[in-house]
């Protein structure tokens, strides 16, 4: 079996210039682990908020470290230095909206500032790359709402096969027609 | 009156080389004759998953065959040869993504994986064209939730008018201003 | 503090040659002063469905006149002249989508048409760019839905502070981290 690797992208100008801790980057982590009982490796890197460094980030960590899955975090609103979803669209084949409709349909419940949120998803060869909010605790309500698809996905991708622990997370995958 | 015909395009590497037969398309057509009471007559064909050909398929039924409506099934998902949406949007001038989002929530009813769903809708001229998913099941989960919408949109193009039996789908027309 | 403007622009063939009122960009006039304590002036231009037409007003409004927030009424739905969201692309730098799924989300509780509605938002420099529907009606059943959301995102991009008349709407700011 492949190994399962996870690249986590933490896009953000204080915390990679070391302004503050990446709580974001690391609480991806923890919900992974939460989640995955399979053994996996996480790729992990903090970056400003610079366009070429996030597509040059995940070009690195599907083509050469063979990520799976690659998830960022931060970069996603209004704000002028904002451009993780560009980047993501800029290096992705081929789009994958349900993500962030369903992430910020999910977000609504909480803030009406949800559809503020311009994140996105997509697939560069072998990877789906999914972003996600920059706070820690819509991280956890956008992956508790998306991450029961994305075992699936890999499969059909002919990824590795990812298991959870379906106390935590209940991973989908439509019975063989 | 113009004569009503609707393109119907089954994109599958399987069902167009033999090796199944393609119940999808026809699932279609008997859910259109479900619908409509006013005549009709498909325009149907089944072709692999290559881009230049559906680009080419979906061309051919606007402009050539003068289709009002074409719909397609199969191609959507993240599998590698799944580019159905990308040929969709290579050929339409203008996009509808109100489609695809109403699709995908009407699949997250029944499934979380309604989300892996990368179907779309456009305009090319004359013709509405929109993806379905690829499953008996959720072709007539997805038909009967977007074609309320559909004899209006075509109204607004000026194409045909269509009839449909009330007792099966109703169909929405504003009353004019 | 500098001066709020917000730009009203409504595209339409027959309001813009005077065969009808322009009850559409009124309503939105009237909803926005509901709406506002700020002082706000509005910058109003009635225009045809154009895009090249559009897409200069668009950019007048932003770059020279300094519209914080830029709305648009008419041309999103699929008759041959509608190419507002086209326009509103082509000039912004970054879109958002959240706005235009919101929008048909809260449509769609009224017609099932909303999903023909192609309306989109999306961020030219300092401005953001709304497209609305073209009823009244409608109007203000979208102002309603994503307008709580406007103020904290024209704080997003450094823009003026908007109050607003919170027995009327209520905007939402997260508190500061």
């Amino acid at each position: 079996m492949s190994e399962i690797k996870i690249g986590i992208v933490t896009v953000s100008d204080r915390a990679s210039a070391g302004v503050y801790d990446d709580i974001s980057g690391k609480a991806i982590i923890e919900t992974l682990n939460d989640y995955l009982t399979s053994e996996w490796r996480p790729v992990y890197e903090v970056i400003p908020d610079e366009q070429e460094v996030i597509e040059s980030t995940l070009i690195h960590m599907a083509d050469e470290q063979g990520c799976s899955l690659i998830v960022t975090t931060g970069g996603t609103g209004p704000a002028k230095r904002d451009v993780t979803p560009e980047a993501t669209e800029a290096v992705c084949d081929r789009m994958m909206p349900g993500f962030g409709e369903l992430m910020r349909a999910e977000s609504l419940k909480f803030v009406p500032t949800a559809i503020l949120s311009r994140q996105t998803a997509g697939l560069r060869r072998d990877s789906l790359i999914v972003n996600l909010p920059g706070k820690p605790k819509s991280i956890r309500e956008c992956l508790d709402a998306v991450f029961p698809a994305i075992p699936y996905c890999i499969d059909l991708m002919e990824g590795p096969f990812l298991e959870c622990d379906e106390t935590v997370i209940q991973p989908f995958r439509p019975k063989a027609k």
